[in-house]
């Protein structure tokens, strides 16, 4: 028979069994961390109409968007888990309560050109509270971004945090009118320099004088009190942007009662979230040691989540992780332990097939003790199923062979050491438990 | 604006979070469960290239995959995780290790008609061994069934088991020709009763004496032994016929070896899974509350998983679980607890705004003592507070308000029996982790 090349699409990551044990390690802290803040689970179907996910319509997401028909409708991939959300609450709202917690872990799709880090088919990690208006929840969402990165083993970050009134207030000011295109220009700065973004500026139609200040305040950051007291130093005459400073304010004091070290947050006016439904906060993370990657956890405070479906406001806040961009980047960086391509603990190893039976019912009570363990199934030769271990990083192999079967006993090999014990099932339940076996 | 109605189509499934939570829970014990035999995570992408995907072809499977173009190839949405698992082993041949024990925990997609119990988006779990053909692999997956059912507290099951080699012999020695056919007829007696299959039977050709002959197999049923010996009081003459008698005889002992009751297992030659890459032992799985709604975990034995992508036979045994179907299932029967739409075990509760750094603190303390916690962002007034406490089921309030801010205490609630505690944060973390507090 011919055969077909078992081939998969680029940007459509698949991982090796000791890559998807460290991926879902890392999906696990994520989904605790969201817990412990009391974030309720939440999944949306992959699969959506399209005429309701791209409501919105319009703009770069559009091109990217999966769709497909099927009998005579229209079906889409979701491509955030944002919309899906919006389209949940507004369906859910009656069931629901408020302020509802909710975080959701999915794969989206979107076709992109794939390149290092960008992927068609990827996780992200939302987590939004909705419902809630107050500065005490933009505030938690620094808390709920620190806690993760630290349970990730990533605590080494800076959350940057602008308000978008202070920008729009600022431009307003200055009597900029395409305050959307020039928020989309600042987000460009990190990459591409303020010369650059400056003469960008010039040609959607700002004045070198407006280029200059609006520059200015995007070059403004650093710990709280320094970027409030240069923020009022700008003198700018806008309801917009007082109204920005008082939050930012307030903001900063009620991280700080959480008990987020300073060190880990700072304002930074040169973060504008160029999306158009950020109204207020917003956020962007980055790793200390690996600045150049960029953010990897951004979001921010929204009006009106539902807007397209349902004829009430409904505030909130949110943030993003998208996993397996971070996956990536830290497997890159050789940040990820990857020690083991399998759950086991103790492969039962048989010298000779007749041993099964007594490998089979030891392995079960190991089982009982809530110890993974594996049997080799196959006859076999005990340096192939020695090798089998090694290879996949099992920690312990027990052996029976003749002598041990009359002892009613295993011999026990730790892998890494080489070391040999002779051991009955409760003995080895107690060893590799890591209790002694005295 | 004009709204858009935020409709979902049929057939896929979204829950509330009090079902979600239940649903991840029934999830994360059968993930656990499947670890504990040692089998390792995998993953794959959710879109694959049509052409590599349907490499097998033609049948019921491809009128109901979801394909769609982009660019100039062709996509679709795997509809199951046994062709997406042939594809990867096949492309990661080298890097892996077998016998090579994988779970898959995921969505897939066919465009059924939808119906109570069927569904267009649904989540199968499935195990496979790879690159094993003993027996005691056969008897390794009645194991995993019935200690995963026992772990999502269903332990009242019956795994019904055949060897296709059984039915094929018998078949063949019967001298019938159609036995793909005749199969996957045995497969509607349970539902449609043997005078309607023995009708049907006659259409596709068999003889007034084949059909009595193969509906006196399928009827044959029960504990091991009297199966057995039925099985030889056939006198059937074949080769296929006495190499199943063998493996059936082996894998009773080999179940009863790993210390499965043998209540919960029996022999059932009306189990053919008419599937055509079966080839050996076959598993259907039962309720025994419910036995209406079939099968609840099926799979069996087949040679060579790979055909269509690689140059080597690797054998291989798994069984699914079709966990969308079984949630929706047991939430009808009312066998699904819902306690709580919220991880949050602890609500912080302000009468003041003003005591909410007071709150967010002591929050934060309590999160890192492995305690869910959310503190209510916004100025409401108690009732309210406890209103939505008791609306998600958070099962402790602890308020604060002058008194207890003066006594740097909170008041707990636990809001099942409306006791009220004046405590310390410590106290709290005793109290909630069910410690004494004195």
């Amino acid at each position: 028979m011919e055969k077909i090349e078992p081939k998969i699409p680029r940007g459509f990551p698949e991982y090796l069994p000791r890559e998807q044990i460290a991926f879902n390690k890392m999906l696990e802290q994520i989904r605790a961390s969201f817990e412990r803040f009391g974030y309720a689970p939440l999944e949306t179907s992959a699969v959506e109409y399209a005429e309701v996910l791209l409501a919105k319509g319009g703009g770069e997401t559009d091109k990217q968007v999966y769709r497909f028909e099927k009998g005579d409708k229209e079906y889409c991939l979701h491509f955030d888990l944002t919309v899906p959300l919006a389209r949940y609450v507004a369906a859910n709202y009656r069931e629901l309560a408020f302020p509802f917690r909710r975080y959701q872990i999915q794969k989206v799709w979107r076709a992109e050109n794939p390149q290092l880090g960008r992927f068609r088919e990827f996780y992200q990690c939302d987590v939004d509270l909705i419902g809630s208006k107050s500065i005490p929840s933009d505030a938690e969402m620094v808390a709920v971004i620190y806690e993760t990165f630290r349970a990730l083993g990533l605590p080494d970050v800076t959350i940057r945090i602008s308000n978008r009134k202070l920008l729009a207030g600022y431009l307003e000011a200055l009597g900029i009118k395409e305050s959307t295109k020039v928020m989309r220009l600042i987000d460009k700065l990190e990459k591409q320099g303020p010369e650059a973004v400056g003469k960008l500026m010039e040609q959607i139609g700002l004045t070198g004088d407006q280029v200059q200040k609006v520059l200015f305040l995007a070059e403004i950051q650093g710990v709280s009190e320094k970027v409030i007291r240069d923020l009022e130093q700008t003198g700018t005459k806008s309801a917009q942007f007082a109204q920005g400073l008082k939050e930012i304010r307030e903001l900063a004091a009620a991280i700080l009662a959480q008990g987020i070290p300073a060190a880990c947050f700072k304002i930074d006016l040169g973060i504008a979230r160029g999306l158009d439904y950020y109204t207020g906060t917003v956020y962007e993370t980055y790793l200390n040691k690996y600045p150049e990657v960029g953010s990897v956890c951004s979001g921010g405070r929204y009006d009106n989540l539902t807007g397209y479906y349902l004829d009430k406001e409904l505030p909130g806040v949110g943030v993003s992780i998208g996993l397996t961009r971070l996956f990536e980047i830290l497997k890159e960086k050789k940040e990820i332990e990857m020690p083991s391509a399998t759950p086991t603990k103790v492969l039962f190893a048989s010298m000779d097939e007749k041993f099964l039976a007594t490998a089979s019912a030891a392995a079960a009570r190991l089982r009982g003790e809530g110890v993974n363990v594996e049997v080799y199934p196959e006859r076999s030769g005990l340096a192939e199923q020695l090798k089998y271990a090694n290879k996949i990083g099992i920690p312990y192999v027990a052996i029976i062979g003749e002598d041990e079967q009359k002892a009613g006993k295993f011999t026990l090999k730790e892998m890494k050491s080489g070391e040999q014990k002779l051991l009955s099932v409760d003995e080895i339940v107690r060893e590799v438990k890591g209790q002694p076996t005295e």
